[in-house]
């Protein structure tokens, strides 16, 4: 299955205030890094340095939600209003960023952790570039 | 059932960076809120003024989200981040007020809309008031 | 702040098709459920013997994540379906089944797993009671 | 950005009681249904029509949430009981086939509908699949 936010934003009926290319761009790494998130949570719980995780588990399930929030509240265009659409934005690259250090710092340990800071990397580019067409 | 928000955190077993009452004050306003825009959005969606209210769908949908992801990270305490948290509740406070002035502008002609602008606009000032305990 | 469950099933404009009383209470058991579980994750990710405790953590966010969705599911009433309410009441009457036993087991030692046990067996109970009155 | 559901599968550091290939396969079908099915709501909303959309806006919520949880679930592997993941499975096909007809219905006219069936269908399937092979 590909995924289909393009041509979900093709099909929109009304206009859409963002660059449709960028946005589903943006759309898809909030996606994924929520993924690789929750996934990065669990792989860590079962480590054997759990214990020495758990800030990381945190962070994963702290940066798991909020990009959750943000993909769907940027999958939806009726009503617009660019505060929310860039408030959210910003917010979504911090916990991402947070998330990519925390991650990154174990990523000469574990792969799950190295996949994980860069799927939170690209997601904080991606959310910086998108916010940086809205005006 | 009665919240067991506080209960939880008095049985949190380290410390807790922030006022613990205070904290589930805002935890359940959130909540509360979260659900309040769900159960708006459903509403609106069964008026036969469906087509004047799409806005306002939109935006509980988005409170929704904001809200879920928000209550969460506020009730996890391990590996404490005031820049997560500061962030987020910002966010939530500005969705939050978004959607209480849309709600609210339809409040008297939907008593949905406004006891959800109510629950919104709690949420807002429970926002802010833990937003003012963080430096 | 109050629920606002009761209030906002009182103002949907057309019909619900389950006892409002009850579809209340239900959905509220969920809520608190939800927010337990979520509370109680994070607690056992700060014992010292989380080691011992990653099973319980797991338990904790899949009850959470099914609780969120079903309290949504429920908190809509158009264009209702009754198998998707069925179905969704009874698998998350299996997890909170599940995690209750789980941190049942957890009780005699932490209290957060004290709490969040009666917090899954008054929703798994009242998801049992709601289904009972679905034909 | 790809999808980063094969590559964590494979860093789990445990066991994994399923076939990792199509347990991702999955995964991915069910994220990519949650994301249509959330830009479907949104498209419908905008439509002229919406009055006659509204409850394939409320199954496509009900769908997004079901398939939220499911994917989440399923991405933890840490503590497995088939139980929850066998009953989620199946509610999750069952949510699926309900969105799948419903947009199907409206294919014809809209095509954001059309493609969230066929997501919704594909997803439904690879749910049937993978329950297909938990004894």
């Amino acid at each position: 299955m590909t995924s289909t936010t393009m041509p979900m934003l093709e099909t929109y009926p009304a206009e859409i205030n963002l660059d449709r290319a960028k946005l589903a761009a943006t759309i898809d790494a909030i996606v994924a890094c929520a993924a690789a998130c929750t996934a990065c949570a669990d792989a860590c719980l079962s480590e054997k340095s759990v214990a020495d995780l758990t800030k990381c588990i945190r962070t994963n399930m702290d940066c798991a939600d909020v990009c959750a929030a943000t993909a769907r509240v940027l999958s939806r265009h009726t009503g617009y209003d660019a505060n929310i659409s860039r408030t959210l934005l910003e917010t979504c690259a911090t916990v991402c960023k947070s998330c990519g250090d925390e991650c990154g710092s174990h990523a000469g340990m574990h792969e799950h952790c190295r996949i994980c800071a860069e799927a939170c990397r690209a997601c904080e580019q991606a959310c910086r570039d998108l916010l940086a067409t809205i005006s």
